[in-house]
């Protein structure tokens, strides 16, 4: 994969906030700096018949002699890390474990199958993205990758393909493999999506299928605290006490998500697999008890099976796989100690 | 409610299995004998808004002079328990706890909204159903109900409305409310069949929506275990391990089932609510480990709040709340104790 040229910066999408406020307009904070810039690299899936040229947005935050970090969230994250409106503001901001002020922050935006001209995109393919990324900018190594859920995966995926690239790995609720349960509902996530599609109303499916994703994401301890009332019978049939909560879900995922895109990104997760041995870069893995996407036997299994030293931490939380978005001071504590730990 | 009168038996659906044999052709078995009858009750549902004339298929099995047993089973059973296609031939057929030479065993096939001519239909009008059942076939008192699934919030609802009427209830994998996160798959379940329906297709959508039922009736255990293979990247995108599977349950469970009845026994599962200080028949519950629909600690809660003796059985399998349709030795042992014992 070489760099063709770089190019001004993207739009980001509307941000998953229900106001759908555009957070472009989340400037720099307390003075750290802030760089948008979008490359174009040319380069093959793994699943593609030719080389293509690919667009990718990426950020940078901080200053630019601090420890650079990449950091990589779920399928709908984006570069858009830190900020009020970015997807982790809560690790990023002022005296965080990731305190843009004091961390050089990496992110970019998710490529998907129509990016590579590839009927399927891999998480290796978003790691040579990464490593394209990273050359293009002319840093030779990252301090740390910390990435949760979707980018706990594409963090193992670099890790082993790039091991010279990255000291140490910090995966979030995201194992080597997807969980055949977790597959399954994403299947049908998906189904959903198509059968409204084949009716011209994928959108509508779009909104249904991340409702499904909620449930998935959250965890039947927190849905039964929050959600314990009895339904009532409606024009429409019974409502359940969720389903106000569900459906406001769906309809705010649907601003700023294409149908094409959920896809291959949910497809992705599906097709992820990384054999842990070949991961050689120290690793901490966080996992959460209640997660019912990542089970925490996947990253017992991650962690015996893994080519470098690996410490698993368990996290008790309502939320779920949620929890990296919420737990916020326990995974701060984790990677405190993590990021300082030499090499 | 009182019997207006008696029919010839309904014809019955064709049963769940992947033949799609007519189960009516399911004769007496080893001089076992069978009788089938239809009878319209003149009824009022709790969400009707008059009195309403329904017609209820039922069917006892088994020597008039044994002990009557009603068994009921999840939404998608009928009348027909026992034989080869009876949906707990397992706990029926020769020797086996509920041996159908042994106990005279009494059925019948759920009411939906339709049959109430009301908005919806709940667990006690399904109670209000069997003794009217009860009535109309001179069956003064059950020596157990024995439920399971929607059954068992049917045998609950019953226990608290007609203590008289029945002696002990067994109680499989089912509570005295819906689970919060039971019912958001649920939910989601009924908007599928909803989203479809509004583009002509709601067959599609029950088939879809029953995938998504199979993923909760079974367990991430199992569904860990038999769908650990790679996905495989196919003209329709990417398939997963359990997809063949997923789908076959679907495209069967609409050879018998309408959308209509569907969504109007999903709901009723929401609907149910039994205050269990008002269940004062002695009771066995017996639980999974593994199911998703019913936790066990909602078991727990019920057992504690009883108003009458209750002994919990937590019993281990990788079938989740399917186990009552798989685990029927371990079930069996406790079945047998508990129809023994005095009430």
């Amino acid at each position: 994969m070489v760099l063709v040229h770089s190019q001004p910066p993207l739009p980001i999408a509307p941000s998953g906030d229900s106001e759908g406020v555009d957070a472009s307009v989340d400037g720099t904070r307390n003075g750290a700096g802030r760089r948008d810039g979008c490359l174009t690299l040319r380069l093959r899936g793994v699943h593609a018949a030719a080389e293509c040229v690919a667009r990718v947005a990426w950020r940078l935050y901080g200053p630019a002699d601090a420890p650079c970090v990449a950091v990589l969230g779920g399928i709908s994250a984006d570069r858009q890390v830190a900020g009020e409106c970015g997807w982790w503001n809560g690790q990023t901001r002022d005296g965080a474990a990731l305190d843009v002020e004091r961390w050089r922050i990496l992110s970019f935006d998710w490529i998907d199958a129509d990016d590579l001209e590839a009927p399927a995109v891999e998480t290796t393919d978003q790691a040579s993205v990464l490593a394209g990324v990273l050359d293009a900018l002319g840093i030779t190594r990252l301090h740390a990758l910390v990435g949760s859920s979707y980018g706990a995966m594409v963090g193992l995926a670099f890790a082993a393909a790039h091991p010279r690239k990255v000291d140490r790995l910090i995966a979030i609720a995201g194992a080597h493999r997807a969980h055949p349960q977790a597959s399954a509902l994403r299947a049908i996530q998906r189904s959903i999506v198509r059968l409204a599609g084949t009716h011209g109303d994928s959108g509508t499916g779009l909104a249904l299928a991340r409702q499904l994703a909620m449930i998935g994401y959250r965890s039947p301890r927190e849905i039964g605290k929050r959600f314990a009332s009895a339904p009532v019978i409606g024009v429409d049939g019974v409502r359940v006490a969720s389903q106000d909560w569900m459906e406001e879900a769906g309809r705010r995922f649907t601003r700023h998500f294409s149908p094409r895109r959920f896809i291959s990104l949910s497809e992705s997760i599906d097709l992820h697999r990384v054999d842990p041995t070949l991961v050689r870069v120290p690793t901490t893995l966080i996992g959460f008890n209640t997660d019912q996407l990542v089970p925490v036997a996947d990253l017992c299994a991650l962690q015996a099976g893994m080519g470098a030293r690996c410490e698993l931490h368990v996290l008790d939380s309502d939320y779920g796989h949620d929890a990296f978005l919420k737990e916020h001071s326990a995974i701060a504590h984790v990677l405190e100690v993590a990021l300082r730990e030499s090499a």
